[in-house]
């Protein structure tokens, strides 16, 4: 069993004092630290660090815990974010036909490798309901065509805040969002990418692998940003192919690779290991 | 001891009886097969064949086979080649001033990992003389700028041919060669690129992959065409990295790969298990 | 569409002129070949083939091409079979509670990335049921303790042959078999090992791979034998771990493996691509 | 340029403030941390540190710094060390016929991979003195057989004193050491053996892995102790073969893992980045 720990995540300008200031407050107030990283950009001065520590034994209620870092805070002009293991992400996945990663994010979750609460999954197609009614979670069918797409993603929106959803994982999703919803959910929005960005950025990655004549082939869970496939990497991973892999043999490996990089992905997420920094992630594991 | 063998390659259209037609010609002047490989690409109807035999035991002699195969090739419009163990290819490998690609062929050569005759290393830098004076091998030193690339490479293209070379290796040679080169040494002159191709194309690729956050990097092993980084691709590998990697950390964990790749291109096309088709290539192994 | 195909596998001593006999068998009865990979093994003169050929355009019935092909194989003392690509393989798999590799099996069947049948699932605890139903196959539920270790083999043996049950799969199949259905089965029955054999052989292998410190952790799947854990290993894969991997993590990241190297022995042998020799395989692809 | 830095490692009983009072030390004496790692082992309630800093700015001569940190470490029982960035470590190389591994010590050390002096290289075989002097560092070949051991240990103990060494590399070095210098160094001898630890303990691990007919091949840095390969782990990794590849397919190449995992652990070491816990290790990176 896992104590009740708290976690804070944290981006400042560099200079001294940082981790003796973050560490002296949680020794203060009597908190055990469980796992400490931080990452100094020696380039940039720039400074972050991911802290979680047991509840148990603090002198202070855990309401008391964000007002009183917030005078340490201040100083060092950090921007920080305060989390509890028993208040896991609410997570909304949203998929097209394709049901490899779905159901590979389902397993994982009721397995306890990724924590997080699951309200709702959302389709511009109906063919995974039957996924989502054995795993017993809401399926909102939203089809999406030319002439509706801003009221498709009003609805998406009005769902995710109707179901408080802290973050949206795109499972193999084939809809390119539109800035509407982007800029709604900054670094909240994961999506996988069949390629090894920045190679074989857009449609049909796996042709245009083919076509090139790679001698491996990649995917990429990144945030979703306003241009297409640049946002901040999260996660990727390669495997081998040859002259004998035709473009379903790499459709079939590929899908392996999707699985895991996306489940790397929102894991690190979902246990706040993930910062960014321009359009480049910090993950603190 | 390896026994003394003969290797043919061949590539042509596919049809019924290829494979047949072959092993028997071999079979009938008493061949033993050593190894055998094939793949028929089955989109472009096109055929291709890797097989070593031994010679010891056959009732040609070495300089009769050829001519004998090419009854057999006529009618499949077999485009073929034939090389004998004792023979080794004539490798010249080409420098700037970066050592460590240098050292890896020299060494794995001298370990008798690469089977290769090394006459000569050229160089637009005379830095890595020494290096190449330990291993007892003539070294050149031409340098090039904007004013003398065209002689700079008629130079190279005359020790070339001096020295009978088979393949021409650009062991981080940091110039672009010219059609001049390119083209008259076809699927002849072999490049490592320093990153996971198609990916960071061109001049600095991992200051790219540093300032895209790429979490992995690679490295490319190609035949040159005359498109910059877009000729067939032999090899590739990628390694894992972090925010923790600064570029110079990149080029660090970079120089491990770019000696691999490299030297796995450069030892199939030793052994003759390279075949080209369009921008692809085939590596029978 | 995959052209409707037959698959001869082949094993023997090597000699001169078997491919060359082979091959020409198929060209002289009209067979278009679309895969053949042979492997001689030069230390024990043994010689390895498969070869996979279109049925339609030959000039024999299918039922003809067995009895047409002895009086090839008879010469060469070849063990040989012969298998058609509309006649999958029929499956069983066994498990007992932990449902990661069932479920990886299933989906893999159904997004047609295993080609076989699977008509039963059989477990010794009730668990794993419902994902049976949810798949529309029999589970038969065969609880197994000291006592009744005989009756319950025999019941499987029973229900294999019922089924007519060409391969067992043991996904995480928490009993060790006697030999009374291991020599039933030789080379038919698959196992997954949740270490890097022959390191951990035996139970709980993440607890001694945790106490041995490694810093990374395997999966190898393999043909079950009356040795434990010594049978010829068809697949293993590996990740890199740190002291930071409890028990737990490595048990995590383990199930990632043990799906991976599990579905690619599984494949390999549904594909008869799997021959073995002495304890080792020959895996053609 | 890296600036001048300290490095303080650390182990201790877990318990709360540890990180507060090191790193309040550290800020209270105008240090700027450049990077720090810890871990604590939960279940064992350890505690490890790594933390670099800058010397510039800081309130104290070099030389008053472990002093003054002495306060800190007493209460929490820290074992703790303390190196300078300018003070590299001292290593010697123990070689026997192989050169691989010594040329690829060498070159990383001179391409600034790994910060050490040379300041010899130790060996019973004289094969390699040649390149010994092409890198200018002092050769003493120290032969060995059943009657001398211990005078040539006595001898090789003697060289280390002279030189000063603070690490012995054993660079494919084909002799067991006896636990007279094993003893001596805890924690200092470093050995690369060539199989994927606890396989194939012993001699002739390639032969033994190709007997057992593994589909992976491994090497394993770690620690010399008593018992023969069961130091703590400091580094590993494996490469995939297959049923094609032969014993000498499989050393030659296990020597590219070889060299690689040796250099990695060799880098660890020089960087003071593993802490040795029981018989494991924890390498802060």
């Amino acid at each position: 069993m896992q104590p009740l720990s708290g976690t804070l995540t944290i981006s400042c300008p560099d200079r001294k004092g940082i981790v003796a200031s973050v560490t002296t407050f949680l020794a203060h107030h009597g908190a055990n630290i469980l796992e400490a990283n931080q990452h100094s950009d020696l380039n940039d001065k720039a400074f972050f660090m991911r802290v979680q520590f047991e509840l148990e034994g603090m002198d202070l209620e855990r309401d008391a815990i964000g007002p009183a870092f917030a005078a340490v805070a201040g100083p060092f002009e950090m921007r920080w974010q305060l989390h509890f293991s028993d208040r896991p992400k609410r997570m909304a996945i949203l998929v097209s036909r394709l049901d490899h990663c779905l159901y590979d994010l389902l397993l994982r979750q009721k397995a306890g490798e990724l924590v997080a609460a699951i309200p709702l999954i959302i389709s511009n197609h109906p063919d995974l309901e039957p996924v989502a009614a054995n795993f017993g979670i809401p399926y909102f069918y939203l089809p999406v065509g030319k002439t509706n797409r801003v009221e498709q993603e009003a609805r998406i929106a009005a769902l995710v805040e109707e179901n408080r959803v802290d973050v949206l994982v795109l499972a193999r999703y084939m809809q390119v969002l539109t800035p509407f919803l982007v800029q709604a959910y900054p670094n909240r929005i994961i999506n996988i990418h069949h390629s090894f960005l920045p190679a074989f950025v857009g449609g049909r990655p796996y042709h245009q692998a083919y076509e090139r004549g790679v001698k491996m082939i990649g995917a990429t869970s990144h945030y979703v940003t306003e241009e297409l496939d640049q946002g901040p990497i999260i996660a990727q991973d390669v495997t081998q192919v040859s002259h004998r892999d035709g473009v379903e043999d790499l459709i079939r490996k590929g899908r392996d690779l999707e699985r895991l990089v996306l489940a790397r992905a929102v894991r690190a997420h979902l246990e706040d290991r993930v910062l960014t920094y321009g359009h480049r992630t910090i993950v603190l594991e």
